[in-house]
């Protein structure tokens, strides 16, 4: 089965998080002084495509660490959204996609994973990067209610970046609202991935982080394996 | 079905082989100021739980974001070989281990990954973590003929650390001769598992790398799935 690689690279001065770490790759080793070559790597905790942990925005919350691996690799849901502007996704945009089959019955359980794919990784490293669609509140409670545990986002972030937006619905004054809610309630988001309006509606996804002791986040490998 | 950690946790001061880079987690922004905790990581590429791409002791050699996939995810061979001194592997050590079966034929071919299982994990941050067992440049060769593509270890290294140990079989002068075969025909090391010893003799691996651009190793968040 082909593996579809969903990070972007990570290499010097690429785009970050505005007031996140700079990203710098340099040798610490060199072949023709030291036999090998070994990189120095100096990055943020939240580079490039990357997982945020609950510990990111709650104090005392689970770390990189901490998280149930089963979570981070299975199957996936991939809710198509495709977006030509930085407006807030809300249930009825996806809604279709999670509804119970035409024959009728209980609406099913998602899986851990859910993808929203909006397409905006095409734009990562222009200037509307940092404008981006972002996660009505209520669609994250929506996607909690239903089972999904990871908010996974081919975006910066799913909360508004540059403070373009207002979430008319929702009762938070949070600039985070759905960092809040998701990762307050232990659950996990993944930024950044790439490719996802080319993955179908089911996949196996790992979204892997590195064993950080203690970490808010990880940038991570994230590939899908498709059938 | 469940998961297992292969990988060493990632802390400042943890122990890395000599020479390297030292390892720092520290916070590049607070909760209590930044209403976010982000994390400065400051690594060498070849920290804990690693994979060496061949760029490590090649010159124009593949680098970490340059490697196929589907060698790093899929079923490994977990060859027992529990080691209490820092002896030289040879093909005796694991040769019945992959023998044809009983009833005779052809010996099969191996999977892309093979794994050294050691038990030497547990002297990590001891000062016998550098006088571990290492391979035969005549161990390498016959994986390697048979198929392997990924050589994954439990120790620091497939060849000696410390300088303790000689392989009289070997034409090599190298200090590092299974690097030099294992990297110089185009295949991959990982470096630093834990567990392996408590595997089954098949399982599902998974050994991603970050894909840094350009990269000669990268830490990995080793997993095994087992049935």
């Amino acid at each position: 089965m082909p593996l579809i690689d969903l990070s972007h690279p990570l290499e010097s001065g690429m785009p970050v998080y505005p007031g996140d770490p700079e990203v710098s790759l340099s040798p610490a080793l060199r072949i023709a002084d030291d036999d090998v070559a070994v990189s120095r790597l100096d990055l943020g905790s939240h580079a490039g495509t990357h997982l945020d942990a609950p510990a990111h925005v709650v104090r005392g919350g689970a770390t990189v660490d901490q998280l149930p691996l089963e979570w981070l690799v299975g199957r996936a849901m991939v809710l198509q959204c495709p977006q030509t502007e930085a407006r807030l996704l809300r249930v009825d945009d996806v809604g279709a996609l999670t509804d119970a089959p035409p024959s009728g019955g209980t609406r099913p359980r998602l899986p851990f994973i859910v993808c929203l794919a909006t397409g905006w990784d095409q734009r990562f490293g222009t200037a509307s990067m940092v404008e981006h669609p972002a996660v009505s509140l209520g669609l994250a409670q929506y996607l909690w209610a239903r089972g999904a545990r990871v908010l996974a986002l081919d975006t910066l972030s799913p909360d508004p970046t540059a403070g373009q937006q207002e979430d008319e619905g929702a009762t938070s004054s949070s600039a985070m609202p759905v960092h809040e809610f998701w990762l307050g309630n232990g659950g996990v988001i993944v930024e950044n991935l790439i490719g996802l309006t080319r993955l179908p509606g089911v996949v196996e996804l790992s979204l892997l982080p590195l064993r950080f002791r203690g970490g808010d986040g990880s940038p991570v490998r994230a590939v899908a394996r498709v059938d």
